[in-house]
C-alpha cells in the first residue's frame, strides 16, 4: 500500500499522526482538506506532500463548477496557491503544484475543461508513480556507500510514510538490507514531533531491521565512541551550493559526524534541489505551534510548567562544508556542489 | 529553602521527579534509602548528590548499632561504598563521601563511637553549607562573563535543584539578572528526562527571568541565526585537560557553538574537577533504563511502538577544543586547561 494514493475518485492518505498506535486511511473530496492535512502533518516529509499536494490541485479541478476551460484554470489557479501556502520550507510542495500548472496550462486552448481535470489527474498519477521509481534508483546509488556491518544514524522519517512509497535515506537502508547487508539503525527519534520514535521504528519493525531508539542529543555520543559509520537523511529543500534544509536537529547531526569524521549523505530527489537559491541561508524556515514542543508527556504527567512558553522550529540548514555527498536518483553529487549539483539535476 | 538539608534526625529533599506538577519533600532516615534516591533522581545534579551522599553517611551512622569506633567505622565504610555505586558520573559523589570518611578516620583514635557520629553529621552539613557558598563565588565569577541583553542557551538542570542551594550556571545566570542585567534564556528541554523543561522552567519562573523552551536539536538553529551570545552548562566531572563530562547533549550544544563562534562556558565546583583523570575518555558513563527514553507520551499516546528498544546513555564528554572558559568558585580557567585548571583547583 501506499501513503498517497488515487482511490475510486479520492485522494487516501495514511494518517500519520496516530502511527504506531493506530493505522489509518483518510479519504479526501476537497483540495482546501488536503492543504489543511498537509498543516496538520496527516502527511508530511517532501515527497509525500508533494504527491499530495498534485492530487489535491486534482481535486480541485473536479471541485470546479466551471464548464469553461479559463473558468477551470482561474480555479486551478486559486487551489494551487492554497495548496503551496500549506507549508514554506519544502520545496516540491511547490514544485509539484507547478507541474501541474504547467501541463494544464499548456493544452489549455486545444482541450475541453473535463479534458483538463483528467489531465491533472493524469499527471499528479503519472509524478505519483515516478517519485516510487525515483525512490528506488536514489536507494540504489545510496546503497552502494553502505558497507556490510554498518551502524548507521538516521533522523526524522525519510520512509515509505515521507513518500509515496519505498522512501529517500530510510529507502536506501531498506535496500541495502534487502541487498543482505547487516546493518544496525540508531533512530534519532527527533523532537518536537517525534518522526524517528514513532515512524521510522515502525518502518525498520515491518521490515526487520534491527534499531534502537536514541534522543536526538545522544548522535553525538555514538558518533564520538567510534560506534557509527554513516548518517543518512533526507531533505525538504537543497539550495545550489548544496546547503540542506531538512528537519530540526539535522544540523548538529551533522557537526557531531563531521567532527568525528564520519561521512554525512542527504538523500533528495531531484525535485528537492532548489538550483534558485545560491545558498541555504535563503530558504524559508517554518515556525510551528509551540504546543509541539510543550505538549509532553511523560510518565503520565506533562513536563513543562503550565505558563511555559517555547519555540518549534520545524527544519534547519546544514553548511555544504559538513555534508560529504549528495544522493540523488541520478547519482551522487560531491563537492564542490556548486559545480557537481547542477550536473545531477540537469540530467 | 534548600534542596537538601537536615532537619528533625532526617535528610529531607525535594522530590525532583513530581516537578512542576507537584512540590513535595521527602524524608529520608537510612542510607539505603539515600542511595535508591540517588539512582532513582529523586535527587540529581552532581553538587545536590554529594550533599545527599553525606547526609546519607551521616545516617548510617545513627543507624550503625556499634558502640565501638572501629565497629562504626567499619559499618561507614560499608555505606559509603553503597552510596558511591548509586551513580558512576559525577566525581564529587564518590568527593563528598571520601571526604567524611577521611574526617572520620583521622580522628577516630580519639574519639568515641558517638563523638564520630555527630562529627560525620557536622561534617556534611559543613559541606552543604560551602556548596552554598561556592556556587555564589562561582556565580560572581561567571556573571562578570555576561552582558546586558545577552541571550543564553542553558542545558538540563544547573540551579537551586542540582545543588544544595543557588545553583552552578544557573546561578551564574541569576546572578546576572539580579544584577539588573537584562537576559533572556532557551531553555534546552533536555531529553530524555527533560530536566530542562521541567526543573530549569520552573525555576526560571521563581526567578522573573524571561525564558523559552527549545527541543535539544533546536539550539544549533539559533545559534547558527546569531541569536545566541553565551551557553552555560554545569558537569558532573572534568578531567585535568579541560574535557568535560556532562548531561548527554552538551558535546553537540559545545559543537554548535563552536562553529558559530558563541563562548561556551562549563560552570563547575573544584569539587566536580576529577585530577586524578588525564582525559575525558576516562570518565565512566553512565547508560540507564531505557524506559527513560520509550516512555514518552506525547499528545495522550504512547509514542514509540510497544517492542521498541532504545539506548539511555547519560552523559557525554565535551572535548576541551570546544570550551571557552570554565568557571570555578576560585576564578575562570582558560586554555591550555592542562596548565590553568590545576591553578583554580590548588588555590
Amino acid at each position: 500500500m501506499r501513503t498517497v494514493f488515487w482511490e475510486n475518485n479520492e485522494l487516501k492518505m495514511i494518517d500519520q499522526r496516530v502511527l504506531p498506535v493506530r493505522f489509518e486511511i483518510l479519504a479526501y473530496r476537497g483540495h482546501k482538506e488536503v492543504a489543511a492535512a498537509i498543516t496538520d502533518m496527516v502527511v508530511r516529509g517532501a515527497p509525500a506532500i508533494g504527491a499530495a499536494a498534485a492530487f489535491g490541485l486534482a481535486l480541485a479541478g473536479y471541485e470546479s463548477a466551471s464548464s469553461l476551460t479559463s473558468g477551470l484554470l482561474a480555479d486551478l489557479q486559486t487551489a494551487s496557491a492554497t495548496l503551496k501556502a500549506a507549508r514554506p520550507t519544502a520545496v516540491n510542495l511547490a514544485w509539484a503544484v507547478d507541474r501541474l500548472m504547467a501541463a494544464a496550462s499548456t493544452v489549455s486552448a486545444e482541450r475541453s475543461a473535463d479534458e483538463i481535470r483528467q489531465l491533472v489527474l493524469d499527471e499528479a498519477q503519472k509524478l505519483a508513480d515516478e517519485d516510487v521509481e525515483i525512490n528506488k534508483r536514489m536507494a540504489e546509488h545510496g546503497a552502494a556507500l553502505i558497507n556490510d556491518g554498518d551502524t548507521i544514524i538516521h533522523h526524522c522519517n525519510t520512509g515509505a510514510l515521507a513518500t509515496v512509497d519505498w522512501g529517500t535515506a530510510l529507502g536506501v537502508i531498506r535496500t541495502a538490507h534487502e541487498q543482505g547487508k547487516k546493518i544496525h539503525v540508531f533512530v534519532d527519534e527527533t523532537r518536537p514531533r517525534l518522526q524517528g520514535a514513532r515512524l521510522t521504528a515502525w518502518e525498520l519493525e515491518q521490515y526487520g531491521i534491527p534499531y534502537e531508539i536514541i534522543s536526538d542529543n545522544t548522535a553525538g555520543y555514538f558518533l564520538k565512541a567510534g560506534k557509527v559509520q554513516k548518517c543518512f537523511v533526507g531533505s525538504d529543500r537543497t539550495a545550489a551550493n548544496g546547503d540542506v534544509a531538512n528537519k530540526i536537529g539535522t544540523y548538529m547531526l551533522a557537526l557531531a559526524a563531521f567532527d568525528n569524521g564520519v561521512p554525512f549523505y542527504p538523500v533528495v530527489p531531484t525535485s528537492t534541489i532548489d538550483l534558485s537559491l545560491a545558498h541555504g541561508d535563503l530558504i524559508p524556515i517554518e515556525e510551528r505551534n509551540p504546543q509541539e514542543v510543550l505538549g509532553l508527556e511523560f510518565e503520565g504527567q506533562r513536563v513543562a510548567p503550565i505558563n511555559a512558553k517555547a519555540r518549534n522550529i520545524a527544519f534547519d540548514v546544514t553548511p555544504n562544508k559538513l555534508v560529504t555527498g549528495i544522493v540523488t536518483e541520478n547519482g551522487v553529487a560531491y563537492p564542490p556542489f556548486e559545480v557537481n549539483l547542477i550536473k545531477v539535476v540537469k540530467q
